[in-house]
């Protein structure tokens, strides 16, 4: 299986396909298209959030804003997954969780992350690697299985690759303060606090910069347009409105401070 | 075959994916992820007029309000389909529709009709329910065939479901009144009057709430702009503009009553 | 394999995949249900740049603003593809350029092209040929393979079909005029002007309508905001901004003529 994600919109994904099925009859899964232009932050947000729910896969991911530069083009193991994309730092933090979650340990593991750089020859197009670099690869990829990919000459053991880290929230005395990782379509503001926090929790009520908020299971147990504090299906706080958005009813965007304690 | 539909937008869905592929080889179809968020009823038109044309297959319905509420989980056996998904109604009208074409009668049998709620332990979370409950759910459906959910334990037969119904248009002496069901990605505005109202008068003018309007049948029988009223592909009357938008072009919006006569 | 090209945007593209997956188990591939509405050139420009990614197929093409009155419904033989839609041009470029590669020659052989005409029975609505006709057809000639069109009742010879040509640019002694074909979704502007103009002249500058501009290999070797002339994906001159909307910065749309001079 090969899973496709991009910044492309429409209709350049559709060539990555031509040139995948020109060279695999692998199973092809959209995961998605519409990541914001050039947000390798917030792509690789989603990615470690979704991806893990895959059976072990190859997964293209092309959100470039180097492309055609001197930027490395990566084919990296993580566990039984292989992540084929551009080095920089878009496919770090899945490498990390899948890894992670092989091992059967927390994050920092790096026994089952191998990095590959992928060996270009000159691609027919500056501006395209998506169809020219990373498809041919992650068709090879997904030919060679995840723990062959170092006898393949497309593939050349890399000694690093570029990082990328989410910041941390920090605990205080009566909760924590963090800020807002992303914003989902829905309009839930999804924060970097643990959900753990809200344990117990639910049916009470919790200060969110200062306003009193209903900590809630779920939206509809607060009434149509009324904000809520929740845990969302990452597992973290998110910041909520019933059948609303949560980002305009709490006034919060992307990389905004947080602060929640309960009195 | 598993089909997808949902509100979730981007990338949700590939969450759900990702869980299906884990649990069934099925081929997954996607229908729209799309649908006006949290609209029940306008989702439920759409499932209505497309899932029929669909092989046999289990389809995985995600438009759910009362997430993580007390709201059933379903799996309904309509013909040789099976629908999974929250019990809010937005399964009801093409379970109905599958069900007829089955009994090969009239809407209204329910012998072709069987609902089964789906035993839910604690999901991962409780608002993302389309990942945590229903995709396992419907790759369980799937693996068992429409006619064998009784024999599966995640399955016991439920006393009923959330009914949804559509106004009923009326039959006037000259012709019917209604109301605009839903409005298409084109503009069309698609009404409850059966199209067989407008049998042998296309080329013929009618009367939409008072000002006359040509009968056409299809778009480009009127000049470019002009408004038709035409029978859409669901077989209803429709108000069309030919290379516009009919709702802009008639001045109407979904829920609007709609007056229809011959002169 | 069966592309699925349309201008439907949602869900009606549903409807065309269960009428295909009830005639075929072939393959579904998307191509893009988002082509601007009704827009014949701009569609056609796009699947003559993206179907010959993809290996042997057919590639079913609904944008049809004639939909219901007598333009014909084609199947159109290109080398190994089938291309299946409605007669309006928006399949010939894509079809010469096919048959070209087929033939290892320049444009202009019609040895590998072959169009029929497809036998049409009252098809179920006279709006939506997607579904009743199209969906079926391109599933037939999956099945029947490429070059046994002619042997099924439903494809007849045709005489000719729709042509559709892009403008020309015309060589100028410093440089080109031409125009801008399409904007894509980034923004770039896609002129008809052949890459091969900026050979060796990357790390220059051009005037572009009495503008100095650089030419650059691609979009990240000039800084972001600022304005570039690139060869895009698809071989033409193409007007771009790093990380911006070349469109914006360039202030042109599609249609508008364009002068590039070397000083």
């Amino acid at each position: 299986m090969i899973t496709l994600s991009s910044d492309f919109g429409s209709p350049y994904p559709a060539a990555m396909k031509g040139v995948l099925c020109s060279h695999t009859d692998a199973r092809l899964v959209d995961v998605a298209h519409d990541f914001p232009r050039q947000d390798v932050r917030t792509t690789a947000f989603w990615l470690r959030e979704v991806l893990p729910y895959f059976p072990p896969a190859t997964h293209l991911v092309v959100v470039d804003p180097g492309v055609g530069t001197d930027r490395a083009a990566l084919a990296i193991r993580a566990g039984e997954h292989v992540l084929v994309g551009p080095d920089n730092g878009v496919l770090a933090p899945v490498a990390r969780r899948l890894a992670s979650d092989a091992a059967g340990t927390d994050d920092g593991t790096t026994d089952e992350i191998e990095p590959f750089e992928i060996v270009v020859d000159e691609p027919e197009s500056a501006t395209f690697h998506g169809r020219d670099v990373f498809a041919p690869a992650a068709a090879r990829a997904h030919e060679a299985d995840a723990d062959r990919l170092g006898e393949c000459d497309e593939f050349v053991p890399a000694d690093g690759y570029e990082g990328l880290r989410f910041a941390e929230p920090a605990d205080e005395p009566d909760g924590a303060t963090g800020e807002v990782l992303v914003v989902d379509g829905f309009g839930n503001a999804i924060t970097n606090v643990l959900g753990e926090m809200l344990d117990g929790q639910f049916g009470e009520q919790i200060m969110v910069d200062g306003e009193r908020v209903p900590v809630a299971r779920s939206y509809a147990h607060v009434a149509a347009g009324e904000r809520l504090v929740t845990v969302g299906s990452h597992g973290n706080v998110e910041l909520a409105a019933n059948r609303g958005r949560g980002d305009d009813a709490f006034g919060v965007g992307v990389g905004d401070p947080i602060e929640l304690a309960f009195e």
